[in-house]
């Protein structure tokens, strides 16, 4: 595993720390920026401006610089495509795009690892690099859960379990054993304003969790699961007694300040090993 | 199956329909009013006020009427029991019920039925006396699923399936193939109302679809998922096409009132078969 690491740049700070720990770590790299993604910041690797619309473009680039391996990171926005735009390897790609973009996020994104595949790439998750983005098994902080919260955690793991066939299942909410919440598309968020205003009444003196993991058929390589402080916040305004998510396998944005959030609040982060 | 049929009656008018029904087709019974219950409306049937306290008291009186079959209809609060009250026959099924009581409502059906039954009793469903109370196959009112919507509804159906293990399931709103919503234990208009705030962004062109059926272990004779006007009027609030149901499994309150509200919202109202 040498040679560059190809950074394809979307919005955010992830991109910008993957380009610091390379440098840091006396590795080369560069970086392909998205349209939205500025090009400061990279750690003073070279960045080349991608278009959606000319893919075949992108690869010869990359190639140009030697690059074997590439990491997709950072957030992405539903694209604006100049149709007229599109060079020979995208046009070709269309069907399969546009059948993706129609299914949902997780097909695209399966069809875009596809492509970068095809044309010789190894997609690298970004975590490769930055272990710290996940974390450990066991307490994050300073709180760990009760006997009562880890049997909450287990039904709640064994709900998502359930719904990893049908392609669901990244987050639950779980009180007294009675499930207050299930991710759906409107993502975490929308699940924990949900309990906040919903389950009440349903706690049965239980406070309650919420666990985040990796669907089954999630590639932790492009789509990882993420937590930040923002998590942290919402779940206190819920009420839960704390979160859980896969050790190892969801991504912590911010992971000192989630933390310092978990402790201010009286919740615990708790890393669940082999989920 | 002759002889008089015993009506545990909870509030509402599922018991004076059922009533009124073995009435109208000669047929005899005897109702069990519950606390909480009133005494009228019962078209005639002779009245026994049943207290939870006293369940040997309850067998014995619906063996003097020659019961040997008893229906458990109507809405049932959560009881406050006289513990001084208790008989001899509820003190020894004390422990079971408060372990169940303590699990969530499916347990504590579960131990009421096995209770019956070990005193003697066949439970029936009141659906068994009253068939217009679900719905036959195919389009209850107006309005049909278009393809897009048939595809919604059996992608709903589909997750609903995979949640039967974990005892979850009850109900899914899914549009253009992305799930929007799970019933959680908040019920069904909790589900709508989450729809209804949340969805919107994420409709890509559909309308979307609730889908409410039995879960797997799910009893009917006592516990039957449920429908009527309001959830078509929460249906029509979070924008959706349509509502469909397993056929002859999911009940219909005021059956003529929730039809002609569908269609009036425009909104299909779809009984599944086989599901």
């Amino acid at each position: 595993m040498t040679g560059p690491v190809g950074i394809v740049a979307g919005r955010g700070q992830l991109p910008k720390r993957l380009a610091a720990r390379l440098v840091e770590t006396g590795q080369t790299g560069v970086v392909a920026a998205l349209p939205g993604t500025g090009t400061d910041g990279f750690a003073g690797l070279p960045v080349i401006a991608a278009r959606y619309e000319k893919l075949g473009r992108l690869f010869a680039d990359l190639r140009g610089h030697a690059v074997t391996r590439i990491v997709l990171a950072g957030a992405i926005e539903r694209p604006e495509l100049d149709l007229r735009a599109l060079d020979l390897t995208t046009l070709r790609a269309a069907p399969r795009l546009l059948r993706a973009f129609r299914r949902g996020d997780d097909g695209l994104l399966r069809v875009v690892i596809g492509l970068f595949e095809k044309a010789g790439f190894a997609v690298v998750g970004a975590h490769a690099f930055l272990p710290d983005l996940t974390l450990p098994p066991g307490a994050a902080g300073r709180h760990r859960p009760a006997p009562a919260d880890l049997a909450d955690i287990a039904r709640a793991d064994e709900i998502l379990g359930a719904l990893g066939p049908v392609d669901l299942g990244q987050a639950a909410v779980v009180a007294g054993g009675l499930c207050l919440g299930l991710e759906t598309i409107q993502g975490t968020d929308a699940l924990l304003g949900f309990v906040a205003e919903t389950g009440e009444r349903y706690r049965r003196g239980a406070r309650g969790v919420l666990v985040k993991r990796p669907k089954q058929a999630q590639d932790l390589r492009v789509d990882m699961p993420v937590i930040g402080p923002g998590t942290v916040a919402a779940s206190a305004r819920a009420g839960l007694a704390g979160i859980a998510v896969a050790a190892d396998a969801v991504m912590v944005v911010d992971a000192a300040e989630t933390i310092a959030a978990a402790d201010a609040a009286g919740l615990f982060l708790w890393a669940m090993a082999g989920s």
